[in-house]
């Protein structure tokens, strides 16, 4: 985690205190269930609740000297809570694992994380729409291998992200439901010494569903699945963003990055405005992704179960999560207030003396007889000749000029090939397809 | 693609053959449907039709000579048509662009893989279910850490691995729906020459679903997506071959792959029995984790649409489904015929002196009063003996012939925590869980 | 591996005549030697060589045929010399084990592969060169986040892949070595039936060095270390391969790939001439670094020798090796052919109205006196109208006209701020650095 | 970075203030430089270092607030270091760019780390070789594939290890070389505004090499190599703590990681000892490595120079440095303390019925005069009874029975065959070539 790309909100999910509370919480309702099923007395959960309604600081601080000795992180708390519970506390736990509590602890945080996350989603989704509507019919270029291809309009581009970015929440949604389970089955998850109606009773309680057939961990399978959607989410981050870094660039500036009053863009060159967001967003995605490699190689726990996967989620946990969280929003922030420049787009658009109408031109031809070989011919010569005088000449008055062309289309019908809003007609079906 | 780890059902796929079988069956069903729409002749369609109910053979050599002089491959195959269909073909293609033919072909081709990989998880669940059936109250040990923890069964254990190839399974569903997709959309994803019916046509004949909104590409989240249920799923391969493999160690040699008559395990010892196959099964798992990280680099193509996603995909798209299914493939052979011996896992299992019941009796030491904290300390105190002892003496005797122990619990009340069958109470109610 | 993206010297190197050539002159080099140190007798390593200098066919079919049966493929191989050479063959393999013979062709056959991948280095390197040199003077824009920056030249961005890639030969030279090493150790490692002089004759006549602990088989550190080399050769590749297609892009046209003539950049669009080898080559370097990753993950096999990495490797080895000799073969020829336009890079460059001399502008006002935040500010708010006019407005022009500025610097003192080779006057001595 | 896996001594190193100071450093010595050659007035130089002879506070938050107005970091340190110098302070900087500043920064740092790195590697070398020399003679069964082979000495596994991590040794010297290079070179690279020599001279005082080709940012492929390398560091920790990991399993048990007074292993099992801090090392091992991805896509910067390097390296530069120290500690902590039981390693030995002397047998045979093929059959024939019967019957007494071995071996002979110092002969001789 680096600190200037983590928002509070999502850092708070991972701090110790936080986690704590997610312990006592899994604790006190097991052992509430236990005093109904008659295993400990009724008091003994009580007790607990009463002691939390009391709204106790958690002493991270004394715990942890706890554990300087027991060495065992859970036993530490478990002591430190009798410390201050009383005689009740030793009903705590009873038929329980550590991993009961450390699994389900770690699903409910990924499950709120999920849902800051599909938040910040909600908000790039709407962003983005507001500026394809914004930008339905404004044309610019589309370009395929970095060159020239055919019109389309900026909204086009940005209803792609959407469909994309919609995609992503879909993938989100499926993979919260693959992390929230709960596992109360003890140490080697055979139910032995507790009832999975305490388990069905702590994940109802939490949110969570029953882990089917946990093992004493929650199977690691889930939470590569969980890490993996979210390195496609950063992907299509990836993909927007190098999106905004092309069109910064000084030869094409069809738009950019918010430039704030008194931010300089270089120490040394004071006429810069560099695309930072984007590129910083670069990289983070690149993490984002790395950090599903570990987690992968986290499903195979030797005989069902390790801890092997426990210092990686120390890292990832937190670390793809808050990133990720702090990502969508700085891809929020950018699309949000992005400075799109039509003029600039039509003045590229023109650059190329009418060569991205070619296509038109050639079904042109064959649709007036000739062979789709002789139409290609024709129209890659006059096209060369555009494109060799680097768009200075006029592929319309070249086509006119060759008699081959002119013995199958007629000036007129030439012309007509050249409308722009001919590429847009679809438009409409397109946006309604995304947009609904 | 390495051949003796593929299977011809899988390997026919990728081949040019199928390639081009398929990009004809797009190019005659939009031409059909564009003669519908009274954009070309409708003897196009029925011309391309009727040559292909000849059942041509695709040559392919005929193909890659006109390639080797275009250095385009879409071209190469439409005049290789043309040049066998004659003049009516010149209608085809119209209003497209090559990767309308190149995405619909792999989103066929990967959901006919996704079908014989669905294919392939479910003679593997039911391997695996007939098997845990058959040792659902088989006793073996609990390893946690690669430590003796409490009992289990070995069909449990089986359970776990259903559960897990189930939610596969699960995955791998959603993953076929995210690439089947159609895009019939011309050169950006306009349709400007294209009407977006013949997209819905052809989507409808190949069974996809057209794509909402394609850029001339369709978007390769998708694909990021789909590779990454594939390296998901070696994960979870690879975690039930290491745990044969574990299974088969000398010391352990609780279950063994088999081993045919004639085979020899090494060269230069001829008493070796080896788990070859599942370390196989532990490398070929490796590979096709790492064919989903260039997938999810393929996601940032540039303004909507480059071609750097294709040479990747001429690698792993057949190398990770040739590979998974041969993997799912040897995985159900393995566990199909799997050796197991549940003399070797009791005799395993009673090597602690008993230590496996110690949770049992600090269970009922804190139910009869005694604190956590002392039962730990008592139990503990005579469990390091035994395991100092290697298991030769017995944690039961030790116990009762400690004061401060048998203060608290009868000899009888000791005995009954040493008993097996508690551990497997719940056993049914897990079963019924996973297998319904 | 795909055959398209594979070089005939490469591919010869893993088929299986050539590993089973190797074998055999593993084996042979190790009985003449057990021959000369009487542990068998001289005739059995006179026998093999005997046959072998017939120049005997390596019959694939045969020996896989026998490996049907013994599913041990160097047991395999064994019975058929044994079969061709006759009684004298029982003495090959004394004391040897498969891994003697598997891992230390693997050592040959990358060894080999290396060479190859030097030669190409050597060419690409020589390439680069003759570019650079050729362009050392011709003015570019350098850029830095994609905008416009300060002058540098054509042969200086080559320089620098100069110096990446004769940093990458150095990488691989030291990587053949890592790989480059014999073991002929028995077993388990320990020379208990084998003499080490064995390995120290056959490590020789194969230019090897002897690993000095093997285990059965040499470490896989060394290979984690030479597929890690190869990604971090990728990963240059790719960074000029993505450098050729922004100087390519429409806007920018400063360079471009060679077109052939008959060349199609597109099937709907004859205009087109796309960046295709580069595009290809972005995709061939994501694959080789993602080969690095199950290098890495083979380190660590169980006690010392498991089999787990040579799946893994009947993969990497050859696509690995296959595919970087491919793409180093690629990328010299775009280098060699590459199309390279001084005109428009100077036209790119006039376009700023001379942003890019900012940065004197802002020296020469601190060296006659004015504080680094009152140039900055100064020469940003010049520069900040000539960004808004689209580089239509001259910096040097509103310079002259700013009291400020002209308090501090004469016109004739502004002029001089704006000349272009005062930029180039360190060429020679970054040539020098980097061309010796 | 996860506050328990971290040094105080590597997390130094990346903390704000341990940047800052190297930061005016560089300033400094670069000023100093430019006075002397006549460029600023050698005061400024004098001012600077003054100032620091006075060991002043470096005030983070005081920087990071002006940062907060500008969004440029160097800008802002540049004004906090005037704010506090003074007038002299302007001439900081000249004819540099940030990158200058942050890319050297980096190398100091980055060479800082690796010395530490060094250090912990000399000190994990020493454990291994203490023990290894311990332990030379112990005797212990090789394994294959998980599997009894033949035997091995305890000493020998661990210069098996000592062997692998001074490979990674000379690998992390070769590695600090590749990033510990000087940029003094400007905004592009050109040394336009500041003269080689000044490079030169910062580089000498901060035990650099001036980079001989720098584009403003030192060239990525360095660091890419450099995270690689660490990579493959963490693959042999992994290896080393997965073969503890094996070896404390119950049914194995040959050695343990030491288990402190008061340590508990399970809250819920008294009994267990658990391997947990290999376990722990394999989980950091899987992050180590997972941080050289994002490190092999950081090379391919846009135009030489881009910033999407800078985020991934505020997380990989701390993160793999700050984990791998960690780790490195970790294990020589686990092996110097490793509690090695060599009757155990006999008992496991002895406990396959002499099955692991067959291939002695099999080579006597041979020798005698049986064909390999029979030699290999009347072995395993025998070898697969001792098999069946786990060890129970006596390999070495069903030889003495079968009519068809007898015909080639006295039972002297085959008595000889079954003698453990036999493999142990040339133990001296791997020590030899291991510890020199």
């Amino acid at each position: 985690m680096v600190p200037r790309y983590a928002r509070p909100e999502m850092t708070a999910i991972w701090e110790p205190e936080a986690k704590y509370r997610i312990w006592f919480e899994i604790e006190a309702h097991a052992t509430e269930k236990l005093g109904r099923l008659g295993v400990v007395p009724e008091s003994a959960g009580k007790a607990l609740w009463d002691w939390w309604a009391t709204n106790p600081k958690v002493d991270v601080e004394a715990i942890d000297a706890i554990e300087a000795v027991t060495k065992h992180d859970v036993i530490a708390f478990l002591t430190w809570v009798a410390d201050n519970v009383g005689d009740e506390a030793r009903f705590m736990h009873q038929g329980m694992t550590s991993s009961d509590v450390l699994d389900t602890t770690l699903a409910v945080q990924l499950a709120r994380a999920s849902d800051l996350l599909l938040a910040d989603l909600d908000e790039l989704l709407a962003a983005i729409k507001r500026r394809a509507i914004e930008h339905k019919f404004t044309p610019t270029i589309g370009r395929s291998h970095g060159i020239h291809a055919e019109p389309v309009t900026f909204g086009l581009k940005l209803a792609q992200a959407y469909a994309e970015f919609d995609r992503c929440r879909t993938r989100l949604v499926a993979a919260r439901a693959e992390i929230a389970t709960c596992a109360i089955s003890g140490a080697v998850g055979t139910f032995a010494n507790i009832d999975p109606s305490v388990e069905e009773y702590v994940a109802d309680k939490l949110g969570l569903t029953p882990e089917p057939v946990s093992t004493q961990v929650i199977p690691r399978d889930r939470h590569a699945m969980f890490f993996s959607v979210l390195a496609v989410i950063a992907g299509s981050i990836e993909r927007l963003a190098v999106e905004v870094r092309h069109l910064q660039r000084t030869e094409v500036l069809e738009a950019e990055e918010y430039f704030a009053p008194g931010q300089k863009g270089s120490s040394a060159m004071p006429h810069k405005r560099n695309p930072i967001l984007t590129e910083n967003l670069t990289g983070q995605a690149r993490m984002i992704r790395a950090y599903a490699l570990p987690a992968l190689e986290n499903v195979a726990l030797w005989h069902e179960r390790d801890i092997s996967h426990s210092s990686v989620e120390r890292f990832i946990g937190p670390d793809a999560t808050i990133t990720l969280d702090f990502a969508l929003k700085r891809l929020t922030g950018v699309i949000d207030k992005l400075l799109v420049y039509p003029e600039r787009m039509q003045a590229n658009m023109d650059r190329m003396g009418g060569l991205i109408h070619s296509q038109r031109v050639l079904l042109a031809l064959t649709q007036n007889g000739v062979s789709r070989e002789d139409a290609y011919r024709l129209v890659q010569r006059n096209a060369m000749k555009v494109w060799e005088s680097d768009g200075r000449t006029s592929l319309l008055e070249l086509l006119k000029q060759d008699d081959e062309v002119t013995a199958a289309l007629t000036d007129e019908q030439l012309e007509e090939r050249f409308d722009l809003d001919y590429h847009f007609k679809q438009i409409d079906h397109i946006f309604d397809r995304v947009f609904g």
